[in-house]
C-alpha cells in the first residue's frame, strides 16, 4: 500500500474522490468480474487546506473584551440557525461552551494561555468529533461570522487576517461528508465587497 | 494552496490528522499570536486504501443464488446490530434495499450488467452519504461479513479474493469521522485463522 500511496504521489497526482466521475470516464468499460482481479489505486477525500493563524495585530488593536463580544454575537446568531441544535441546549452548558470558545479564540489572537492553561492543546477537530458537523454547518458558521464581524464593526484593517485564519480553520472541523464535491472556498477576495 | 500540496508530496510527505501528536511535538511552542502570521500546512484525513476487485472466479464457483443468500445473510446479521439503526424499518422498503445490495454483489462479482442497468453507476460512496457511517458502523459491518461467510459456508478456496475486496471497500462508506486514527485495517493474513 505504502507504494501506491507514493507512486501516485511521485507522478504529482494524488487521486481524491473529488475527481471521481473524471476517473471513472477513464475506465468504467466493463470493470466487473473480470478474469483478473481488478486493483482501484487508493483515493484521498478532501484536501484540508493550510490555514494562516493571525499575528498578534488584531489582539493588540481590539482587546479581549472586544473578542469574547465577537464569539459571544456569533453564537447568538448560530442559535438561530439549524447549527443551532449542535449546542447544548441547557443555558448554563451553552455558557460554558462559549465562554470556552472565547477563551480559545483570545488565545490565538495573542492575548496569552487563558486556554491552554485550562483545557490544555486546542485539537479543535477532536474536540468536535462528538457533534456531526458536515459541509453544510461550516457554511452556516462562516456565514454567520461574516454577519458577525460587520455588527460588530471589526476593524477593516485587519478583516482580511482574520478571515484568512477562520476561512481554512471552519473546514478543519468537518466531520460528516455529504458529498463528493470538494469544499466551499471563500476567499478574501471574493468575500471583501460584502463589508 | 496546489504549490504547498505539490512540495508536500514532492518530499513523500503528506500529513495527515492521523499523525497530529507527532507533528504537534514538531512546532507546538509559542504558537499563537506572535508578531508574524503563521501557517499551518495542508492536511489530509486518511487515505482510502487500495480496493482488489474480484476476478469472475467467485461468481464461477457458487452462483447468484449464493451469492443473494449471502447478502440477505449478512443483512439479518447486521439487523441485530446497532447498524440496523441505518436501514429502513418498514419490511417492504428493507427487502428493497437488500435486494438491490445483493443485485451489486452479483454483477461485482461477474454475475452481468443486473445493477447497472437498472441504477446506473454503482457510486457506492455517494449512494451512502444520505446515511451517517462511522469507523464503528464499518467494523461491526465487517466482522458481521466474516460471521456470515462462515455460516454459508463460502467456499474455502475464494475466501481471500473475497475477503481482500470487502476489506478495503467498506473503508470507502465512511462519511462519519469520530477520531484521529487511522482506520484499522483486517489484513487477510491476520483474519484467515477464524475461518
Amino acid at each position: 500500500m505504502q507504494n501506491k500511496e507514493q507512486s501516485s504521489c511521485s507522478t504529482q497526482r494524488i487521486n481524491s474522490f473529488t475527481q471521481i466521475d473524471e476517473i471513472a470516464k477513464e475506465r468504467r468499460k466493463s470493470f466487473f468480474g473480470g478474469d483478473e482481479v481488478r486493483y482501484v489505486e487508493p483515493m484521498i477525500d478532501i484536501i484540508f487546506p493550510s490555514v494562516a493563524f493571525p499575528s498578534n495585530k488584531i489582539f493588540k488593536a481590539i482587546g479581549q473584551e472586544k473578542i469574547r463580544e465577537m464569539v459571544w454575537h456569533h453564537h447568538e446568531l448560530l442559535l438561530k440557525t439549524k447549527v443551532g441544535r449542535l449546542f447544548p441546549a441547557n443555558e448554563e452548558a451553552f455558557k460554558m461552551a462559549v465562554d470556552k470558545s472565547a477563551d480559545f479564540f483570545v488565545e490565538a489572537l495573542g492575548g496569552g494561555d487563558i486556554f491552554t492553561s485550562i483545557h490544555g492543546e486546542p485539537k479543535l477537530r477532536a474536540r468536535h468529533f462528538k457533534i456531526p458537523i458536515d459541509e453544510n454547518d461550516r457554511e452556516i458558521w462562516l456565514s454567520m461570522y461574516k454577519k458577525t464581524l460587520k455588527e460588530i464593526e471589526f476593524p477593516r484593517e485587519h478583516l482580511e487576517e482574520f478571515w484568512n485564519w477562520i476561512e481554512p480553520l471552519s473546514i478543519r472541523m468537518i466531520n460528516r461528508r455529504t458529498s463528493m464535491q470538494n469544499i466551499k472556498r471563500h476567499y478574501w477576495n471574493n468575500v471583501r465587497i460584502s463589508f
